[in-house]
C-alpha cells in the first residue's frame, strides 16, 4: 500500500478537524475525501480514529509551529515580531475564518475528558508553540523562566481572543490584543 | 404547567452543556434529568433544543456575571481584585474540573458556524463579563476605551489559559497568568 495514501488520510483528517471537530469528523468522510480504499484506514492506523486524529494533530503541530517560527523571524525585535504575527493572524481569520489555533482548542474541549492520548497530543502542540515564542524571547535576552511563562501567556491571550473573535464575526479582539504586547514584554524589566 | 419545571429544564441543560457541549446534550437526557413530562419541552420551548440552550446560556450568563462581580468587589484595588478572582478560579478548576468559562468557549467553537442565535447568546455572555471587569477599572479611574479593551484582553487571557490548564490537568497556567495582571493594568499610565 502506498505511503502517500497514509499521508493523504492524515492531511484530510487535519482539515476536517478544523471545520468539524473531533466528533463531527467521521471515518467515512475521511475515506471518501482521501480516495483511499476502506481497509487502508485500519492497515495504516490499527487503533482507528483516535490514532488517525493524533497523527493529524501532530501534522498540525509541525506545520503551524513552522509557520509561527517563520513569522516571528521576520522582525528582530520581539515586540514587532509578535505584533506582526498577531495582526497577520487577524487578517487570516477574516479571510478564511478557520484558524490554525482554534481547532486545537476545540479538540481540547471536546476530548480532554475522554482521552488522555488526545489531551497529550494537544498539550504537545501548545508546548511547541510556547517553545518557538520562548525562543524568540530567549534570543533577545529574556530570562528563561520569564520567557516560558510569557510565551504561555501570549498563547493564552491569542487563543482566548480568537474565541471572542468568533462570537463577534470579526478580528477586532485579536487586533486589540496586539496592543498589549509591548506592555507584556516589559516584564523582563519589571 | 408549573413554571418551575421550565426553570428546572433550563438549569439541567446548563449543567449538561458544561460537561457534554452542545452536540452531546440531548433532549432525552434533559427530560430524564429534569423529571419533566416529554411534551413540556415543546410547550415551554416551542423552537426546541436551540431555544432551550439559548436560555441555558442566558442562565449561565446571569449567574457567572454575578459571581465575577461579587469576586471583584472583595478588594478595592483592581490588581488585587483581578488576581484574587483568577487564583480563586484556579482553585475551583482543580476542585471540580469544570469551569464556568470553558463551556461558553466550547459552545462558541461548536456552534458559531451553524447558528447565529447561539453565537449571539455566547457573545452576550462575554460582553457581560467584559462589562463587570470594565466597571471595576472605570471605578478606579481608567479611561473608558482602555477599560473595555483591557477587560476583553483579561477575559481572553483567562479563557485561553483555562484551555491550556485542561491540556496540563492542572491550574498552573491560570496561576502564572495572574502574575501578568499588574503589568497589564499599567496600561492606563503607559
Amino acid at each position: 500500500m502506498k505511503n502517500n495514501s497514509r499521508e493523504e488520510m492524515i492531511k484530510v483528517t487535519a482539515l476536517l478537524l478544523q471545520t468539524k471537530g473531533y466528533f463531527g469528523t467521521g471515518l467515512n468522510e475521511i475515506i471518501a475525501k482521501s480516495g483511499a480504499p476502506r481497509g487502508s484506514i485500519y492497515y495504516h492506523f490499527p487503533n482507528g480514529k483516535e490514532q488517525l486524529v493524533i497523527e493529524a494533530i501532530e501534522w498540525t503541530r509541525e506545520n503551524v509551529t513552522r509557520f509561527i517560527s517563520e513569522k516571528l523571524s521576520l522582525y528582530n525585535d520581539p515586540v514587532e515580531a509578535l505584533q506582526n504575527y498577531i495582526l497577520d493572524s487577524a487578517d487570516r481569520f477574516e479571510q478564511d475564518k478557520y484558524f490554525q489555533g482554534v481547532p486545537i482548542t476545540a479538540i481540547v474541549l471536546e476530548t480532554s475528558d475522554i482521552s488522555d492520548n488526545l489531551r497529550e497530543a494537544c498539550k504537545k502542540v501548545f508546548d511547541s508553540w510556547h517553545q518557538v515564542i520562548a525562543d524568540k524571547l530567549l534570543n533577545n535576552g529574556y530570562e528563561e523562566k520569564i520567557a516560558y511563562d510569557l510565551a504561555m501567556a501570549l498563547n493564552a491571550i491569542i487563543q482566548g481572543s480568537l474565541v471572542i473573535c468568533l462570537t463577534q464575526k470579526n478580528a477586532d479582539p485579536l487586533r486589540k490584543v496586539s496592543n498589549f504586547v509591548p506592555l507584556l514584554l516589559k516584564i523582563n524589566n519589571a
